[in-house]
Parts: structure tokens; sequence; C-alpha cells
């Protein structure tokens, strides 16, 4: 089968994968099911792979390269392990990216991510940028009649991460308050459709690229800033007092410590994006009673209600479509951030 | 001024309330406010009161008649006692209908309606169906610039009971869960919008008035039911088993005993209508893990959620407009539902 | 094996059961397990089953008889399916009743009971009143070193529905607050010592039993009542104005339209006992804005919870021991009360 | 009146406060309530008062000193203003130690330490380091019979802030699941106390004092350790992966970079001790998925669920009393922790 490898890991992300002609998987375990790729999601933390910040984790001893990556991914059954019972060949199918145990204590309180004995393909083992992968029975959620794997793919990974974190803000956000969203990419459109699906609040993006504050105002965010050096007034204004939710997407830059000062007394901020350091004084934590929370890929049951507000038409996925062929245009693309929404490879 | 006065009890609502001159109230307390009224909703418990069915817990000892009616106020401060900081003559004002103590512990924890020593203007003391009525600081929201009395005062009872319940189905709905409304009156027009700005759920609405069903498919109902004999098999086949949650806005006619019928296995009867009695097996209760509960008023808290739902144009009160001098034949279109939404008196 | 056979339903539960020797079960699927029985738990719904109560649910076609019960079960493993790996023969375990089928959305939300494809050994196939019986690997917690299956197993279940009413009561309840429990059986006294392990709430204990209020006194409940005539006036008098959460153990005789009276406004009724009707009028559940909740058998993590409660000595399970030769004589003892906490058959 | 005055900040909290007799307090607003101080709990915040941490904060033009600090007080009503309705003179009461506005949306949500418009006695005004205070009669709790002042004005402060987090800890751990207390103080024991009374977790104890493990020991610590080299790894291994709850009553010293090592993923940091700065990685925060909170002084139902747990007997101060005029060698006690739990000063 076609599948882009990668060969090397490169800080600038300047290495191309190189596309190849492989040996296509095999089922080796009953509860296996091998899925023909429809389309999959290219997301950051593939160009963090490529970085090499990823390897300590996912090959600490350098045997792993080269691998196919690729963990945001949705497509038709092509084959089933032994022990399948609830897909078969032929369903339309998107993956949770996490091949989770079903029977330790964190998989019995729904916690995939968590699971203590799971496996992710594309992250240490080989993913969907090819045009088979093999994943397991536990992971597959039917798609509906009319909804196809190119439009949803990034809803796997991206998509619960966002609405993750959305379900988590919205439990603590009433009508008037105010939720900010920083970075209105990949994960902060759907979080912003995800928030007005589930909550009554009021929505400020912040995003310094055009495209995405187009975007941002298109999918019905209240305020729109583009981030400059008074953002924090600007949202202390706004909000009278700071936002009762924050959500990072960047995480890094420095943003990580504008964000906890735009929180009002007794507010969350949440964490997505990574690469950064927060550094608080404990004693504005305390006075301020403030609450910081990273927020991880969602769960099964997440991923499900995701697809649900998408088959409602509720949630939508922006995205730009490439040929596997055209893999490492994408991902330059996407470094340089000239399309808004997600990338999506299509074998 | 002007005022219309319940002078007898008529189980079956035929009397007619008499319009005479009266001496306005007057302050007689330092947390107390006179109120100019704007606009005073009138209630289906407007009726029960006229029927009698509050009499003996409003007017035990049969001393009350005559008295003004009218619990759902909207309008301007006309004065204010000498320890009132927050509202000063002129603003424009919703009035809770609760005048809470503030000092016991169910005021501490911000349940106002289980309040140990408050007062409900309208039931057992005068209420809005007058040129003014006396109130007190606690029970004050203001209203932003550009929302008038007219537009709002349902919202002060009818709407923050629709919401309330709204708020307590919200917290229970995942996306792609059900929530069924029976009744798409006065409260059940607000829930419905409510739950769409504050739920991912989808929402099946049942109401046998043609005009009921109109404005539920306006309002954006999932799917709306005229209520016929198979309406239990209907919502169980729609639901895949059973709603998420019912809310019965109706509570008699039989009808409270075919709401939980259509919950579903660990689902939730919120009942806020009244009138009727609930029979149901214990066995059923356990075996299927159900869950019923009452729903009254809502809390001062959530009357300024609403009136942020308000503002931002996601709730909105359905209403026609009668002058006070039309009041009968407010009460009597109400009685015929002539009306969809919520009939306003405006003095 | 030996086994107590069921061979005819009786509504006045008269009839015995008959031990024989029976073939013992066999593995026939990869998740399955065999349990060697080292005690077996006597349960309220072996009598119900034996009255005939549960045959339309779990014997609809008459063709069940005869089979074993006992569904509260603990032992050793004996032999496992080619698919089990977390436990093998030799390990002590306690096994969860119902073998829940680990796919389906309300497993994957932790909640087993509402499983769609689950079955229960013991009511409508063979269970643990044997040698041996068979479940499967997702139903089985290993004992911890120290733990033996005498001591433990009615936890299984009587355990855990009384720990999941008691955690669902604990949300409720702050210090302060009170609980009312009425009937300290074999689930009432593990609720009791539950609900000190997790709630700083007050306990009012009743039952008209001597030794269900001495038991209920040493296990420290704040009040013990005899339940009398003015059962309802002393509650309120004790709490000043009704319990916060009232658990109804028995559900039947009358009892079930006496425990809502005791319950203070916005409080909490759960019923686990069954048999008799709630009757309500629409009008009380509203103004009081009570809830009324059925609570079934807990979850696999709530077995997981309460085992380790029982590990660290803060809930033990009070009951008489009889060799499965002499269940007959147990379940006259049951049935006439005559032990206090449960009876355990051991084979 | 008797009263220590504080003349001078000093970092290095060397500084005697000045006994001196002054004008008593008198009433000047009409919720305005006199209390004849029975005991006022010495607390760390006063250390920091002296050192002058708070002087941007409460006294930003410096022109407050001389005053009188004591913020954790209870005693004997000995004037009311007019409108006081729910005390009297002669009320043994214990006072909140914040005197909120109760009008604001904060004070209507319960969140009386964020309160827009209210004030600390104590902090920038006089506090109960002397004979008489006064505050308002939103702030008075009543005591129950037979509880006197001296063996609980500590709880008024730091009683509600170590109970306010062991009730925030207790809504996140399971029976089983595991809470490190960092420093077993004044809060500390406290927090012990009420999570032994509200929780079914198990505590494990840090602390280096010899004298605070062995209280540690006595209150029921599972596990009590000194906090050495290596904490986290002890931690780790006892807790099988971290504490599903960390609690840090220390806040600086490097320690409030030590606590976030021994949550585990998914759980829960909590700092109420102040003085140092977090620094955490992102990508750490977000992949564990830990939550870090600060957490304040509790409000005033928290104070009340207290009082309960202490009439129940559940939790006590530990306390060492001093008379006012020894309140300079309180104070030097304190520094060098030569008592354990809490010291008192009786005026």
């Amino acid at each position: 089968m076609k599948a882009a490898m990668l060969y090397e890991y490169d800080p600038a992300v300047n290495i191309n994968l190189k596309l190849e002609e492989v040996k296509p998987p095999e089922i080796t375990a009953p509860d296996e099911v091998i899925v023909r790729v429809g389309a999959a999601g290219l997301c950051r933390t593939d160009l963090h792979i490529i970085e090499g910040i990823w390897k300590p984790t996912m090959d600490p001893e350098g045997h792993l390269l080269p691998y196919i990556m690729g963990h945001e991914n949705a497509g038709w059954v092509e084959d089933v392990g032994s022990g399948v019972k609830s897909v078969k060949p032929g369903d339309a199918v998107i993956c949770h990216p996490f091949r989770s145990c079903g029977v330790c204590l964190n998989c019995r309180h729904g916690e995939d991510m968590h699971c203590e004995a799971g496996s992710f393909p594309g992250l240490g083992m080989n993913g969907g940028f090819a045009e088979y992968f093999v994943t397991s029975e536990r992971s597959l959620i039917k798609l509906k009649k009319g909804i196809v794997p190119l439009e949803v793919a990034p809803l796997a990974d991206a998509g619960i991460t966002a609405y993750r974190v959305a379900k988590k803000a919205a439990r603590l956000l009433r009508p008037g308050g105010y939720c900010v969203l920083l970075g209105i990419g990949g994960l902060g459109h759907i979080s912003l459709q995800s928030l007005h699906a589930i909550s009554g609040c009021r929505i400020i993006a912040i995003d310094k690229e055009p495209a995405a504050q187009k975007l941002a105002k298109e999918l019905g965010a209240d305020v729109v800033l583009d981030g400059g050096p008074n953002v924090i007034e600007e949202v202390r204004e706004i909000t009278g007092g700071g936002a009762h939710v924050v959500i990072d997407f960047v995480g890094e830059l420095g943003l990580e410590n504008l964000c906890w000062k735009m929180v009002r007394k007794g507010g969350q901020l949440f964490v997505v994006g990574y690469g950064g350091k927060i550094e608080m004084p404990t004693i504005q934590l305390v006075i301020e009673e403030i609450n910081i929370g990273g927020s991880l890929v969602g769960n099964y049951t997440e991923l499900v209600e995701l697809m649900e507000l998408n088959a409602d038409g509720k949630v939508k996925m922006h995205y730009t479509e490439y040929n596997l062929a055209d893999i490492n245009t994408a991902i330059d693309d996407f470094k340089h951030r000239r399309f808004t929404g997600r990338g999506v490879i299509v074998p």
C-alpha cells in the first residue's frame, strides 16, 4: 500500500516524509480491525513528532523510525479479528485515536486516555497516513448515514480535544459568563462551535491571523480580538474583571503566562497547547482562587457526543483537502498557517 | 391608582376582577421599594388562585380578599426605603417574585424560594395588576439598556420557572440525548429556547394545540408531536427506548402518569405543572432507576441568567398584550388557550 | 457438584430448594471464568424469585426451572477462558453480580447495570448456591491479602446496592444534614456504615425490630427510632422540618408513602425496596420541590470502592453462616428476620 | 479597652505589638454588631501582615498603622445596630472573618469571600486582638449550647480555610483514593479531621516536625512522612503512581514545585499556603491532565458546616492559650513552631 514514512526527526521540521509502497498491516489479535483510510487529519502533534519532542515518550530507544504518522482517522472497515462483534467489513467508521484496554480502573471510569495498557496508532506505532492501518474494536464508532470520512476525520483527535475542554468549560459557565478562546485554529474553531452548542456563555476569540479572526466571526464569536499588547486589559474591560474561563490552545511563546492574568476571581484556565512553562506566584493563585488545568484528548464517549453534534449540524470541521502524495505541502502550509481549520490527507 | 381586585374565589373561574381606584402602596420598611408597573404577566397560578386552590396556603383565615393579584412584574422604581442602595427612582427593573430574607441558611445557599421568612407579592399580598406595587431591594434586577418591561415581565416568574427546570435538565443531557417537553405554553416555550441555548440535546415538543405546535417548530423543536394515544410508543421509538429527560408542564389530567412511562432507564422526569397525582409502583422506580423531581420557581441568580439570555437574543417571551382594563378578557382568553406564549397586562 | 435447585415458584415461599448432585459448569466463551464458590449471600430478591415476582422478567416462557439461585458470590478462580488476562486459577475474587458487555454506551459510561446486552448469574441463569458457577472476566475483583470470601460475599450485591445509594445520598448531604434510613437489615446496615465513612451527615435509623435497632446503635446511628405511628412527626421534629435525604429499604407495606412525608423542602427520597406503590400529589412534589429516585444495584467501580472501605475496616458485613445443606433453614430464618445483617451460604 | 497595636511593618517579624488602652468601637451603621472578644486565633497571615506582605493590598497609602490585628474571633454580642434582627446582646457567637455585602452577584452565589463590596476586620481595619471589635450581622453564627469561644475561635478563619479545601478535595476522592496533606499545622490538622469526617479516602500527612507528625498520627492519618528528599518517590510508591489530591499548606520554600510532582494523572493540587512560585511546563500539565487550584478562606455556609462537625465532635481545634498580655510571646512561639495546632489569644 502507499504510505508516508517518517525517516528522521528534525527540530526545524524541514525534512520531508517519503512516499513509499509498503506491506499493508495484518490482523494479529482477535479484537483488531483493519481500516481502509478514507481521510486522516494533520495535527500539530505531527509537527511536534517530526521535531522530536515526542521521541523520549514514544521512541525512547530510537528503534521506531521509519514509521507512519496519522492519528485522526476515518474510513471503512476492511477486515476484523475473530472476536469482533460490533462492526463488519464495509462499515464506515471514525476511529478514536487510542486503543484502550477496557479492563483497568481508568477504562471502567470512562477515562480511555488514562488507560494503563493502551496504545496510540500514529504515535509510536503506524497510523493513518497510508491506505490502511490497524486499530481495535473498542476504538470504532459507526458513521451515521450521510456522514463521510473526509468531513469528519479530524474530529477523531483535534475534535475531541477541543470538545472535551469545551465540555469542561461549559460546566463552569452560566449565561452572561465569558469564555476566552486563545487560538482559533483546528482546535479552537471546534471549541467555539461546541461551546455555542452546549453552553449559553459569551465567547471572546483571540487570534492574530486575519483569516482565523474571520472564521471566528463567521462561527459566531461574540467578540474577536487580535491579541495585541493590551489584550489583558481589553479582556478585563469587556468581562468586567476577567473571564470566567480561558482556554489556551497555544500554551507557549509566553502566551501561557498572559492567560492566567485574564481569569477573574474564582475562574478557570484550561491549557491545551503546550511547549511553554507556567510561572505563577502562589499568592495570586490563592487570593484570586484561580484554577489551572491541563486538558488532554477526549474519551470515546466524548467522540460519540461530538459526532452527534456534527450529525445535528451544530459542529462542523473546516478543512483543506490534500492528497497523500502532497502531504509535505500540507505540512508546510500548516507550519505557515496557510489554511484555517484543519488539513486533511486523503490516500 | 387603578387596580384589578379579586373579591371572591370561584372554582369555575367565571367571576370577574373588579377594576377600581384604590390607595397606592407606601414604604413601611427601609429595604422596601415601590415599583411603577410597566407590565405584569398573567399566570396559570392566577387562575388557580381564583379557583381557590391556593386559599388554604395564602389565605387560611379568609381575611385576604379583596386583593390584587399579579406576580410577574417589571417597571420602574418609583420610591425607595431609607436603606436601599442598589437602585434609585427611575431605574427600569424586573422583579423577582419572592421577597426573600437574605439571612436564613436557604438564602445563604441561594435558594430564595425556600427562604424561611419571605413573602410573595401577588400571592397573599397585593401584586402588580395595578399601577404600583411594593417589593424589596433584594428582588430587583436592573434592566439593560434597550430592554423594556413589556417584553420581559413574564420572565420574572413563568420565565424562571421554565429556565430553572431547563437548567436542571441540561445538567443531565448530553449531545444526542433527548428531552421531552409536555405542554408548549407560557412556560414550555421558554424552556424550549433555554434548552437550545444551554444544552446540545434534541427536543421533542408535545402539545395537542396546533398553534402551540407551530410555535414549537418555529422555536426549533427537533420533533413535534400532538400527544395522541400512541405518544408513549412514539417517544420510545424516536429516542430508542425512552427520553433522557421529560419535563411535564401539565401535571394533571392523567398526563402525570404518562410522563414517567416515556423516561428511559436511569432517566429523569421533572414535574412543573400540578393538580394530578403520580402513581408509580416502586418496582418500576427501582428497576428502571428512574428519578422524579418537582421543580419550583427559579431563584434570583436564575433570573439574572435568564435576563442575560434574553439580552443576547437567545430567549424571547412570546406574548399578547392586554390593557389592565381588559384583564377579564385576558383571563378568559387564557382559560381557552386563545393565545400562545403569555398574556401580559399593561396598566 | 452439590447445588440447591429451585423446582417451582411459590407465592408463600414455603417450598424447599432441593439439594442435588449436578454437572458442574464449563467454559463456553473466551471471556468466561469458572469460580469455585467460597460463600454466597442470601438476598431478599431470592425470596421474591421463589414467590414468582421475577418470573415475567427472567422466565417469561416458563422454561427456566429447575435452576440454581445465588447472585452474591465470592470464591476462587477455578478455570478461565482463552481470552482472560487479568485473573488466573487460584485467585481469590469477589464477583460483581452482572456480566456486562463492555461495548455498549451504558458500559462506556460505567453504568454496568444498564448494559444493553448483559446477563445476571442467579437471576435467569445458574448462580452460586452450588460448588461452582460461571461468570465473566469483567465481573471479577481480586481480593486483597487477608480478605476471605465468607466475610465479603454479600457485598457483591446487597453491599453495592447499599453503597450506591449511600454514595448518591452523600453528594446531597452537608455536615449538619440528616439522612433517614428506613430498615436496618442486610442493606441498611451497610448504607449506615458507608454514610459514616464518606459523609459527615447525621443518621436517623428506623426499624421496628429490637435486634436491628441494637445493630444500628452499635454502628453509630445518631438517632434510632422504632417507626411507630408518630414517626413522621418525630423525624420532622428532630430534623427541624424534614430530613435532607430519606432512604427507603422497604418500599412496600405503605411505608413507601410515609417516606416522602419525612423529606424536607428541596430534599430527596431514594427508594431501594420495592413491592408497593408511590402515590403523591403533583402539587406537593412541586411546592416542596421534592425528588424521588429509584436506586438499583451498584456498578463495578462501586464494588471496587466498597471493597476499599472494607479493606480499611470502615464497612463490615454482619452475617450468619449457613452450610449449603441448611439453605432452607437459612431462607426460613430470613423470612422471619431471625438474624440481623445477612445470611451467607457456604458450600 | 485593652488592645494589641501594630505600629510598624518588619520583614523579620521581630517588632513587638504594643499593649495599650484604647477607645472601644461604636456602632455606626444599622447592620453593625459589637462583639466582646472571647478568644482570637493567631494566624500565619498575621505574621505576613507584620512582614508587610499585605501592605500593598490593605494599606496602599500607608495610613493604616497603628491598628489592631485579629481575624479569627468568637465571643459574645455586646451591642447591635438598629436593623439587626437575628442576634441580641449576650448571644455567644463565632464571627465569619469577612463582612460581605449580601447584594452583589458573588454574595448571591454564596461566595462571600469574592464579595465586591466587603471588608475584613483584622486586615485593614481593627480586629479582635482587643476586648471588643465591630463586625456585621451577616458574619455571625450563634454558638450551640455548650460550645465556648476559646475552643472554636480559630475555626473562624484557619478552620474554614482548611475545611473549604477539604470539601473541594472530598468531591474528587473515592474510597481507596489518596490525599496528601503537606503541613500539619493550624490548617492541616483541621483538613485532616474534616477529610476523615466527609470522605472515605486515605490520608498521607507530611511534616518535618516530630510534634506535627505525632498529632497527625493521633488524628488518624493513614501514613505519616517526614518530607525527606525522597518524598516524591515515597508518595508515588504508596499511591501506585501519584496521589489523587495533594493539598499544599506551605506554598513556598520550593515545596510548591514538589507538590505537583506527587499528583497522579488526572489528579489535583490545591494550594493554600503562599509565598513561592509555581513553575510547571505546559506539556506536563496537559499530558498528565493535572489541575492546580488556589483555595481561599471558606464562606459563611462552610463555617456553618464546620461548626456542625465540631458540635458532633468530629473536628476539634488543637490550640495553646495565651493571654492578650502575652501576645508577643505567642507570635514568637508561632514563628518557631513551638506549639502544634493553633495559638489562641484571650483578652
